[in-house]
């Protein structure tokens, strides 16, 4: 039998990266509301919004507000996304524990969400890094189409430990690798494991999981055998593709919590909590989140065994 | 790196066990027509119906009718659920190539699901397996709530394995292990895994997961790094709890076949026969079904990336 870690910490990035891919635009008060619940839940780790210009992400244009009037639990880390300096100056001001810097393993996928090439990205990203750290706050690189870009198909390991290695070089505390279109199978993860974990130790290393085909806890489920302790995931499953009509987002923190739990793995997160936080979600957006476990939480409300 | 098998046969029971827990009655012309698309698919099983009395299971009523007209594929073997002798009698009078034989290993579940004890159970199975052998059939036995019962809660190793090997020593041929309630994670498969292997061979072993709670999948992998080959799956996952609107069937053959043909293990199937069913069978039902990968199939009909 398989030996499990005792504890596993989760980082709620439903605020952000949730909400980035929902086409519903939630009112401030609303959003604050939920982050807050969400604070309450026992996640030591929350997203709380981007630094990213309104322009590109409507969704979150209101970063600043919400950051400002969230309450905070000396309890969370509150990270933020930021693009370069001037996003870091703004999150900076309206306080975060962390920040989140991003790129892509794929050159193409890369310039077309940053527009920039990978070469050219680095040294925006090295300048945001370093002021960052020298602001005395953590950093965390998150790396995305790692496994598959929708663009040039399937991303070797090396490329994606070329970027990690860039981006550690220039004083990120940890790496968040991203299947960012939720296509790998585990034995994707096993081979960018063992690459990756080859030169950096496991409490570095993040696994973000999208769930768009259903893989998402197979592939935690393998990371977790290989030492992995860190996941990102997204209350409900939050975050599915503006495209696809019951497509999966981010792994949900409903079933994420489901298997560490049943696993034996402790997360300090109530699961109850969490509940809570996705039906309040789910009842501003509209529309029902594809999590599963969720979706069987609330048929036991109706239902008799 | 995990050591992945070449092959892994799936049956395909979405016309059994899916079909049983919908709603809604499929018209037998449109069951046959379905049927004969999954007979073109390439899976090497299918179960086409049960034979329990109608009073039982409505929606599988017209059994008799569906096993005669279907148009036999002779690269696949058809199997039917058969409760006792009366049951087999239709059966072979029907056609099949094996029949199913089930129980419960929760007491209570038996109790509620056959209106018999485990020990009253077992002579009538005996007899329906020993007939079943002499007509020179294959026979499975079901054995259901192996890791947890809805009235009991959790069932030991050591209670499914008795089960075990009763059926064996009746005569099966092989046994399918059911998460009927769809609630276990990779840890009790490990631990059932255990005992089960330690006494047989992993080719005799069918592992039969729901997706309720989203972890099925991940069930799957941790059975195939156990040796096993052998899964259960129906097409789309059909076969939601009709109280749990959204909340998953049987673990989707769209899912299992997106897992193992992405880890490179052949099947034989074909993913875009089973999509071409799951979309002729959602529209009879007229409800979307909860296949990630199917939704995601669907997603990409619409979509330019």
């Amino acid at each position: 039998m398989c030996q499990y870690p005792k504890h596993v910490q989760l980082k709620e990035v439903g605020p952000r990266d949730g909400l980035q891919n929902e086409n519903v635009f939630i009112d401030t008060d609303d959003k604050i509301k939920w982050i807050n619940m969400l604070s309450e839940s026992g996640v030591q780790e929350i997203e709380y919004s981007s630094f990213v210009h309104p322009k590109w992400i409507p969704a979150l244009a209101d970063a600043r507000d919400v950051g400002r009037r969230i309450k905070r639990n000396p309890n969370v880390s509150y990270s933020a996304l930021v693009p370069n300096l001037k996003g870091l100056d703004h999150a900076l001001e309206t306080g975060i524990d962390a920040a989140s810097v991003f790129m892509s393993a794929s050159e193409t996928h890369n310039q077309k969400n940053i527009n920039k090439s990978i070469d050219e990205t680095y040294p925006v990203l090295k300048k945001v890094i370093q002021e960052a750290k020298t602001a005395g706050k953590f950093v965390t690189g998150y790396i995305s189409t790692v496994f598959d870009c929708p663009y040039e198909g399937r991303i070797s390991p090396e490329q994606a430990v070329a970027v990690c290695d860039q981006l550690f070089d220039y004083g990120v505390d940890s790496i968040s690798l991203g299947d960012t279109i939720g296509s790998a199978v585990p034995s994707q993860v096993e081979a960018l494991l063992d690459h990756v974990l080859s030169r950096y130790s496991q409490e570095k290393i993040i696994m973000h999981f999208h769930d768009t085909r259903g893989m998402a806890i197979a592939n935690i489920m393998t990371s977790i055998q290989y030492g992995i302790t860190r996941f990102d995931s997204s209350v409900g499953g939050l975050g599915g593709c503006p495209y696809a009509k019951g497509a999966a987002g981010n792994v949900a923190t409903n079933d994420v919590l489901y298997l560490l739990h049943g696993l034996g793995i402790e997360t300090g997160i109530k699961e109850e909590k969490i509940q809570q936080a996705a039906l309040y979600i789910q009842d501003k957006l509209g529309k029902r989140l594809p999590s599963k476990a969720l979706a069987y939480q609330l048929s036991n409300f109706k239902k008799t065994v």
